[in-house]
Order: structure tokens, then C-alpha cells, then sequence
């Protein structure tokens, strides 16, 4: 058996969480390795030198190879055979950009603003940083907006963001809505097909998106918002 | 012979103008098509519902597919057989997700600040958007801080950015770096690796990369900035 490749991940990081799951329903030949952001794990020295040279998770180490950015990582585990077909399907290359059209999308949109709004409205408190109102505003206006895209133009035509089944695209576009749940918003409010959307992502990754999410879930309760 | 892509693209786009130079390279079948960005032609109704319900440059429609998102564009070229090997290369799946890597990389870092930087130093003035001077600060400190990454991290070991020849990796992250120049900016200064990596994706790409920054070149030349 080959040996497993070094999965790097913390649950607090969206696409983190994406990966996990997708191994996780692909049945991934890979060895789950926690970095914990909060303790400065991914800082270390050693963690440069030996994982990744930028510091960040999601990343891999197979063998002497070391790779970071998790569509980049998708990939890699794809053409590796340790994905689930329907995931990221390869019979039909139009099918295929569809859902690379989202996963190249979703980074100056979707995971921006949202990971922007995040910053702003749960860490900075956290840290005791302190923002102007209006930068806020404009912050959660483009969260807005990009959600709206989804909503209005992604689902459209769509019970799934790039055709009528589940596909790593999903999984991505909702690991990244769930993290908004950490500062009290509700982002399938006003939003029937993302509702329906998130719903039919949840239940088809289950357990693992509930595995992944312990932590988005026990935090964002004090919120009140409705966790799954 | 198979019907061209047809390929929209605005030489002001720093993305259209890499797709352009890896079709040029490649002798792609497709058929070019300006859009004018500055006069709204991607704004129209019929943009919208015959060429891309993103309104963007680049996208492509190959008969009645279309598709927006630069990177996944060059993934579905290359699988229609239209990219040349060297610059996507197949043969070996881990120098691939290498040039995947930074595809990925740049989306949040590089192009995120550069695209920042000159709308807050170039397009904003024309519009007459006036911006606190510690916006603008922050946002050239971001550029400069990707910049550096690249200097000290992707261009550490290699001579190009993934390794030892020009990828589309180099022809995408040197259209970002280029667009600099338009607020007078030179990104090569005190960063002799970005200088001789910036030398060598330009000769290499020559004719293409000087005909697709002619605009990029003559805008920049009131700032008195080397022009290549």
C-alpha cells in the first residue's frame, strides 16, 4: 500500500474544512494532520521548512513533495486518484470547467468578502482591533452582493452550483457561507435556492460536514442562528 | 477544421492579456474579439446573455459553451488540445500542480494588491474617486509584501516561477507585475530575481507580450518608468 499523503489542516480555515470532507467522502488514502492557527502552529520554523513554505493551510506533504492552495491540492489528489469521480468529474471536460469556473471564481468573490467580513465582524474583536463603521458597511455589502451572485446567478438554472449533482464546487461555496455563521449572519435569509442549496450540500456530505463544522457550530450559537 | 473559440478579451485585463499571449504561443484555433471596458461593452444586455452572465473579460463561447474565469479557460484550452505542453505541462502531474499552485497562489495575494493598488493609484483619480491616503498606503504595502514573496519564495530556487522554463504560471503573474507601471511603479527596483525573471518572460513571449501591453506601455511612459 502506498503510504498515505500528510493532510494539514485546522477546522477553522473554509477551505480546510472543504478538503477534509472531500477526502473524507472519497475515501482518500491521506493521514490527518490538525495545525492549530490559534497557537501559532503554522508559524513555526519547522513548519516552513518542512510543510509549507507559506505558512498556511490547507497543505500537503507527499513523500518529499510539498504542496499548498487547496484547489491546486484538489487537483493534485485528483490526478492522484483519490478523488471521488462525481466530485470533480473527468468524463466530460465542459462539465469539468464548470466546476473549475466556480473554484476559480469563488477566490476574489465569494471567499474574499466573506473571509473580509469575517475578519472584521469576529476576529478583530477578538484581537481588540478596531475598524470604522463604514469600512465594516462596505465589507458586508460585498458579502452581500457575492452571495446575491450565487443566489441570482450561480443557482439559477441549478439545484447544484454548476449542474444537477454534487461536486467539489458545493463543497467549497459552503464551507465558506457556513463561516458566517460565526458573526451572526444568516446568509440563506431572503435566499430560497441558497437555503435549499445549503441544505442538500449538508445532507449529501454527511456526517463529515457536520464533523467539520463542530467548531463554526458551537461558536456561532451564542448568535443564535440556526445551526444544522 | 473545427469552428475557432471565440476568445473577449480587453488588453487592458491583465488575465486577457496572459490568455492572449498563451494562444499566441500556442497557435490556439480561436477568433479574437476586443471588448471595450471603457466604453461599457460589457455591460450590455446582449453581453450578458450571449457572451457571460459575469460580464467580464476574459471568457470564451466555443459553439453554444461558454465560460469565464481565466485560469479555468487555459484548463479547458488544454484539454481541447489548444495550449502548447511546455506551458501547462501534462507529463509529470507534480510540475503540474506546481503551475496550479501559483494559479491558485495569486488570485489573493498578487493580483488581489496589484488590481488594488491601480484602482486606488490610476483609475480612481480619472474617475474622480478620492481615497484616504492611508487606504492607498495600505494597499501598496499589500503589493509590495506579494511582490516580495515572490522575490524571496517562488523565485528563490528557480529561475522561473515553477521551476526551470516559462510556464503559464510566468506569463500570468508577469501580466499582474506589468500592470504596475501604469501609476508608475517598478516593481523590478531592489528585486534583482523579479528583474531577470521579468527580462526572460518577456523575451520569451516576444512578439506577443509587446503587442498585448501597447496600451500598458504608452500609459505608462508619462511616469517616465523603464518601458521594455
Amino acid at each position: 500500500m502506498t503510504a498515505p499523503v500528510k493532510y494539514f489542516f485546522d477546522f477553522v480555515s473554509q477551505p480546510s474544512r472543504a478538503l477534509y470532507i472531500i477526502f473524507k467522502i472519497s475515501g482518500s488514502n491521506v493521514e490527518n494532520i490538525p495545525v492549530a492557527l490559534r497557537r501559532d502552529e503554522h508559524l513555526m520554523e519547522k513548519f516552513r521548512s518542512e510543510v509549507n513554505r507559506f505558512q498556511k493551510v490547507p497543505c500537503i506533504v507527499d513523500g518529499d513533495y510539498k504542496l499548498s492552495e487547496s484547489i491546486a491540492i484538489l487537483r493534485y489528489m485528483q490526478r492522484r486518484g483519490e478523488i471521488k469521480d462525481s466530485l470533480y468529474p473527468q468524463d466530460s471536460h465542459k462539465e469539468l470547467s464548470k466546476v473549475d469556473e466556480f473554484l476559480e471564481w469563488q477566490h476574489l468573490t465569494l471567499r474574499r468578502s466573506c473571509e473580509s467580513c469575517f475578519r472584521m465582524k469576529w476576529l478583530d474583536p477578538i484581537l481588540g482591533i478596531q475598524r470604522e463603521a463604514d469600512v465594516i458597511e462596505e465589507s458586508q455589502k460585498m458579502m452581500d452582493l457575492n452571495l446575491d451572485i450565487i443566489e441570482n446567478i450561480w443557482l439559477k438554472d441549478n439545484s447544484f452550483l454548476t449542474g444537477k449533482s454534487l461536486t467539489a464546487a458545493d463543497i467549497f461555496g459552503a464551507c465558506e457561507v457556513e463561516q458566517t455563521k460565526l458573526f451572526g449572519y444568516n446568509a440563506a435569509k431572503n435566499r430560497p435556492l441558497m437555503e435549499a442549496w445549503l441544505g442538500k450540500v449538508r445532507s449529501e456530505t454527511n456526517p463529515y460536514f457536520k464533523e467539520a463544522h463542530v467548531f463554526v457550530d458551537k461558536a456561532s450559537r451564542r448568535h443564535k442562528v440556526f445551526v444544522n
